[in-house]
């Protein structure tokens, strides 16, 4: 079992990681102050409910607690105002209290909504993520919470750190091999922004990682969490480094909206955005090798380094012009200046993205 | 112009108490670091827009800024989730970004439900409280934000800070005489739980604050704000000391349900409140001149001290029952030990409670 801490300050917390922790799912309750005197309220979706709520209850009231649950339809679509109310209303009848708990068993959706909930039920409870899935080790660290309002995604929302994370990788064995797939984009952003030597251990595991080993994937998350990490903990409200986290996210998110959020996993998209990077940066004078190394990577985890030729530019543009990241007909990116290393920077023009959307699309 | 500092660490804020301060609101926000680069949002109700919304939308555009405008309607019902979401669309809509400040021009409900935007829109932006009723002088200073969820009141909230508190003493001189009296309440709780001298100093100038004389109004909010502002320093979250704010709100809460929301101001309710708090004293054996001068207090404002015996005593058990107060048949309540000061007293019985309540109706 391995424990990474998330350092920051009095809101610090563990990030546990291994195999068969469900089982003990109480214990770590117990160790982190979470009382079987006060009620639970468990968040899932229908996905991951026929999966592992079963075993996920009967551990919990093995333990002495009484738990209420909630199972939100599995999908973006549950991060609305009216599932967290639905949400809300299940743990007012359950008699939560200020010494409650919210656990967020699932993907990155169900943590963003009960995250949420957590961070405003009662003004705030403690929450506790037990991620399913290879993408949640991303939104697992670092505290935003957010359901969508129609008009834009994660607009309303908290910063709520959890007070632990229980990282069972045996849940991981039942995901959908795209899924596994998509979810090791985030894992080798984390070495493209922070860590060369992390990137090329990637790279070599690919195999063994796509495979789920429990060794190799336990590793690879903890240090995906670690490097996200270092980075919250250095600026944990986004003022400024925090931003490196969206390499690839710029293109990513107007790919995701084009594709009508269906089309493409956000593992995909973001791929491919961070392909878009890679581009930009080697017009910028970086090194071509930039550009070859990252293509390899993705390539080699069978996820996609270029745009399908039906995807139109101008409305990937379009797209872009209402991500938050535009101001005065220049856009802020993040540019690799080396693998492991990125800059932020703020003077790209739309020409310039036009025409690594055009150079993607001839990849092809 | 009286100036008083609520001392939160990093999130400390000033309160501007003065007449016609809102004319200079855009000097005020730029002192703040609210520049006129990014839009604000200014959230009302359809009592006070009449009134004030003109003036203070001009004198915001005089000092150059771009304002989206949500009037919502007056009352309680305005904090909902689906209001809430109206509010967010108008932030949307009106480009409001990161760096973005809202504004809450109105009392305790608008304050409440604008400061659950500002605390959640885009993970949080700066918040602006502009008080127009005596009673917000309690609401501005604390951070407590929140909306209803149908099943109970103040259930979906947070706690954030504003930036700072305008207090224009000229808006208060168009409130209705009931809400003026009612809105005095909280103000003497704020004496009885902390200061006796300012309790006698309240009762001496009752008549003064009741013409709303202006010098006498202003030192008014500033100390009654001062004593909120030193319980909510030393325990910002309510772990402990915060909890004697509650003075009067156990039994307040339960008229205010039993009237249905609409018979009593949340004012008069807990002024009978904390008449039965003086009784349930007394019974325990404090000096009967709790009792005495806690009526003569509210009586001199014009204030209820008994219930009208037309409230059912069991409705009013029931809805006590209902407070999270409530735990294995004894309730945790705020006693007054003398004028100015209080304890917290955790064995109250349903019985003593009974027992006072209908002492209370004998009164009437």
């Amino acid at each position: 079992m391995r424990t990474l801490m998330v350092e920051l300050g009095e809101r610090s917390y563990p990030i546990y990681i291994g195999s068969g922790l469900l089982n003990d799912l109480g214990s770590y309750l117990q160790k982190h102050g979470i009382t079987t005197k006060n009620s639970l309220l468990l968040v899932t979706d229908d996905n991951i409910a026929p999966l592992y709520l079963e075993k996920t209850l009967h551990t919990l009231q093995q333990s002495g607690y009484r738990v209420v649950t909630s199972i939100v339809n599995a999908g973006e679509k549950a991060k609305s105002l009216s599932v967290f109310e639905n949400v809300m209303t299940a743990a007012i009848e359950g008699g939560l209290d200020r010494n409650s708990a919210v656990l967020a068993l699932g993907g990155g959706v169900v943590g963003d909504l009960a995250g949420f909930v957590a961070a405003s039920y009662m003004r705030g409870i403690r929450f506790v993520q037990i991620p399913t899935t290879i993408l949640a080790h991303d939104s697992s660290v670092g505290g935003k919470v957010a359901v969508n309002h129609p008009l834009a995604k994660n607009m309303i929302g908290a910063f709520h750190q959890p007070v632990m994370v229980l990282y069972d990788v045996d849940t991981l064995q039942t995901l959908p091999m795209r899924e596994v797939k998509a979810g090791y984009s985030e894992m080798i952003k984390h070495g493209l922004i922070w860590d060369e030597a992390f990137a090329e251990w990637c790279l070599n595991q690919a195999e063994s990682l796509l495979a789920l080993n429990r060794e190799d994937l336990a590793y690879g998350l903890e240090r995906g969490c670690a490097i996200k990490a270092a980075v919250v903990s250095e600026d944990e409200r986004e003022n400024g480094l925090r931003a490196i986290l969206n390499l690839g996210h710029t293109i990513g998110h107007a790919i995701e909206a084009v594709g009508g959020y269906g089309e493409f996993l956000h593992g995909e998209a973001i791929s491919i955005g961070m392909m878009g990077s890679a581009l930009l940066a080697v017009k910028r004078g970086r090194d071509q090798s930039i550009y070859t190394r990252t293509k390899q990577l993705f390539g080699r985890f069978g996820l996609p380094t270029s745009l399908p030729k039906h995807l139109d530019t101008e409305a990937l543009i379009h797209a872009l012009l209402h991500d938050k990241k535009f101001k005065d007909n220049k856009i802020v990116f993040v540019l690799p200046v080396a693998i492991g290393k990125v800059d932020i920077v703020t003077d790209i023009t739309l020409d310039e993205v036009r025409e690594v959307i055009e150079q993607l699309k001839e990849e092809a």
